[in-house]
């Protein structure tokens, strides 16, 4: 297939073609890279609502997301397109989506196209895909994009710069967990949902609510059952209300993230770099060197 | 003075000598560069207690420092060097240490060393001169470093990757303040000491401490007041039995700091990419060119 037919395709909405181009995305291979450009040059100029959404495992995440998912596109008559981001799984369609029975329903909606984008470690790597990815599935014309994330790595704060919106999923037992949230997620977050109030549990959200009110604010937390569907129309409707994050500035920090990406990876691949670096980061950690003249060593030697 | 006369002034803990070659790390002339850097090289090996405070404007952190630096020479008959990083001001001697009464006692002390680290804006700066000025103080015999922030930036995560251990400073009213805090301070906080916990205030710094307590656990959360000196040989106490973070790791994360600085100085610096960085820059934002492309080219130009 050549880039010709991979826009018609995309510009289609035809699934399986927007699957196929989101694999050249995430291939290394140089020819995949070439075509994946040239395809994506031609997918510009679209739009979406983008919210992340993040959670430790066990919050309920797949469950919020279909219900939500389905209320896109069963009561709100929208497509909706997930991505989810697993840091710790290394290859495509790992862990996040790796069980088969998670969002069954959703997944069976045509309107609806579920993806996970596979981290190969690198951070940087999530970034790129994951821009790449949304303006491909803006392309096919999904409107909604949700994107997920597990709650425990440096993950969000990426996804945070490239959404509308970003929704902490949590349980009642607030302290604890309140304390187990890493690296700033809170200072990203738009909104804190407690889920699975609902049942004996309902009065237990409450009081999570109010303690949650009194250390982020009591604009900022809602409850929600992704179990029986309570709530989440109100989550989508504050996500619409927040309006869209300004696109220009998406795209200037998208551009700094890729040259410090370029930068990182020409440097550290270089041949000189990577059999000096491991010998003057043992001088530095020993305090024989300073970082300072071992890390200008290095960017010499990268040049020649 | 040459290197060798520095070197000797440093090791005789002569704070004169020691504040010239602070200066010298700070300048950004070629040649006080490569002289820093001679002496730095035989300023390494010594080592200190690393703790770096921080706190919102008001909380009292000059007065805390003050009676801490104190409790180290006049009590525990040891020395301290406080350096202050003021990312709001630009120049040297910048408004956090501007007011000339702060810190009266302290700077009268001789077993104190009181000096602003100015970061010109740019936060790798920051890092480079900080960790150089460590080094120097250490060299000098000053055995315990407080590295004091203003509570507002991110200048805190890379003071927090310094030190061994992180003070944040507040102030009864939680939620709101909580709220306040950015960029996963709370993140690296080791400890949140509520200061003005005496007198009429003494009855809400303890509400305080519950609120904070049950969001970020009973065991970070202490109360004190520097005016009365109350809880500040305790904190200290803390500190020391925290113990020191791994100084092999916070030199490896030195030496990959010092890297990017270098890689952006150089990239940035680029006439080529000058250029051609705004124009690109411009394309990516109007939705024109996709920011990898952008940034392959802008690669390629600072190469040639």
């Amino acid at each position: 297939m050549n880039a010709d037919e991979f826009v018609a395709g995309i510009l289609a909405g035809n699934r399986g073609v927007l699957a196929r181009a989101i694999t050249l995305v995430e291939s290394s291979r140089p020819d995949h890279q070439e075509l994946a450009e040239n395809i994506l040059d031609r997918c510009l100029g679209f739009d979406s609502v983008r919210a992340g959404i993040t959670g430790v495992p066990g919050v309920g995440k797949s469950t919020f997301i279909e219900r939500l998912g389905l209320h896109l596109t069963q009561d709100r008559g929208e497509k909706v397109a997930v991505l989810a981001i697993d840091p710790s799984s290394p290859v495509s369609g790992g862990s996040i989506l790796g069980d088969k029975t998670r969002m069954q329903k959703l997944s069976a909606d045509p309107n609806a196209f579920i993806r996970p984008s596979p981290s190969r470690g690198a951070l940087g790597g999530v970034t790129r895909r994951t821009r790449e990815t949304i303006l491909l599935c803006e392309a096919a014309g999904f409107s909604n994009i949700l994107v997920e994330t597990v709650g425990v790595g440096q993950s969000e704060m990426t996804v945070a710069s490239m959404v509308d919106f970003f929704l902490l999923l949590m349980l009642a037992g607030a302290g604890d967990e309140l304390q187990a949230i890493k690296r700033g997620i809170l200072e990203v977050t738009d909104l804190v949902a407690i889920n699975k109030a609902d049942g004996d549990n309902l009065h237990a959200a409450q009081l999570a609510r109010s303690e949650y009110a009194s250390a982020i604010g009591p604009d900022k937390v809602v409850l929600c059952s992704a179990m029986t569907g309570a709530g989440i129309p109100e989550i989508w409707i504050r996500v619409l209300e927040h309006g869209k994050a300004a696109r220009a500035d998406q795209a200037s920090r998208w551009l700094y993230d890729a040259i410090d990406n370029g930068l990182h990876e020409r440097f550290f691949q270089n041949p000189a770099v990577k059999d000096l670096l491991p010998k003057l980061e043992a001088a530095v950690s020993a305090g024989e060197l300073t970082a300072v003249r071992a890390a200008r060593q290095l960017l010499d030697q990268s040049r020649g």
